[in-house]
């Protein structure tokens, strides 16, 4: 395996996989993404480390199959997980195309830390049978569809919808979304300034204020069903 | 902190993360789910090891409470992710309800692991924006909502509906998901008799026929899309 492409988990460094962290600590080149933990780079002693910043997704391809062209080990770490909107597919693609082995080793979502770490559940038995994940905009520039996602049933949790969130919660809410259904922001999950603010889809973009990228929303009334966020805050 | 409720990951050992292995190596009581690796369990040195099978969830509730009452170094390890169905919530509910501190360490859910592993990305630029998570079965015993998972853009993953598929898809199809929609089956993703098998949502029931739990089944055109699954397969 010349190519690992490899989620480096949602911020904190000891949320990385055993399996990951050996990668890092063998490889040769580490491809890493801003958000990666600085403890974590520094585990790649006497590799070349090559931060993401930068680059566009084009030349991070290319970078990986010049490397794993010539054989080296080659860690592309990656935040959260590399294929839960993480693009891992892209580059997955063009290794593939290439001619070049690699594989991929999961990570740790945000998805999955938001009710571990905010102490939000996704699903609850009592209130939301199913989530919908996607991001604020869709990948083609066009408008998410605001009605579809207003009959969706369950939790919606939405990657990078911070900066949009306000016209993202006005548009459910003239999609028949209620206006009073729980909404929460979490900003920099696992991370020592992680910070969480919960409202209501009516009032959320006004609570979210100031908040930092990354930042996950969750839609739905899981927010407050369970009341575990102020257990798991305290 | 007295308890942790620590994800295991999908079955590997090694997509365990660093901070949950080093729980596991200092508590003193380890409650673990059957789909736990051994590798894991046995890294509990010295810890009394409880396997969680043939308790009922109140039996597990009143497990944790017990040895958390007592101030001992508690590690409730499960299987994937503690909270995406994994039904944590309800173990750290009943913690919190008796005074006791924990923490929840996320895992790597088996939702993460299906395209990193199995090849297939659950999201993609062109095929599919978003993904809605479900069971196969509702807690409440009731049938899930066909017309809406029909209408619902995007790929569906649906835990636990293995021994239910043919149900499942021939309601789907009856809704008017299309009968040549993608479908596949993971089975025991992660470990090493872990099989993958793609159809048709109309012949993925029998398709699927032979398999073993833990099982996903994935709905959607991103099981053909990419092809990556050949590729990472190969």
């Amino acid at each position: 395996m010349t190519v690992s492409i490899v989620g480096a988990g949602p911020g904190d460094p000891g949320l990385i996989t055993v399996k990951a962290l050996q990668l890092v600590r063998d490889c040769e080149v580490l491809v890493y993404d801003r958000l990666v933990a600085t403890e974590l780079v520094a585990q790649a002693v006497g590799a070349a480390r090559i931060s993401r910043d930068g680059l566009n997704q084009e030349e991070v391809n290319e970078l990986l199959v010049h490397h794993g062209r010539r054989g080296r080990r080659v860690v592309r770490l990656k935040g959260g997980d590399p294929f839960i909107f993480g693009r891992g597919a892209e580059e997955a693609e063009a290794l593939a195309a290439a001619g070049i082995s690699y594989e991929v080793v999961p990570g740790v979502s945000t998805l999955t830390a938001v009710p571990a770490l905010a102490g939000i559940p996704l699903t609850s038995r009592d209130v939301a049978a199913q989530v919908t994940v996607l991001t604020g905009t869709n990948a083609d520039g066009t408008e998410l569809d605001y009605d579809r996602l207003a009959g969706t049933p369950g939790t919606l949790v939405i990657f990078m919808g911070l900066r949009r969130l306000e016209h993202i919660a006005d548009e459910l809410i003239l999609a028949g979304r209620p206006v009073g259904e729980g909404a929460a922001v979490i900003s920099r999950l696992s991370l020592p300034d992680a910070e969480v603010r919960t409202a209501t889809l009516g009032t959320i973009a006004r609570a979210a204020e100031g908040l930092r990228s990354p930042a996950v929303v969750v839609i739905g009334d899981v927010v407050h069903a369970l009341r575990l966020r102020e257990v798991l805050a305290a």
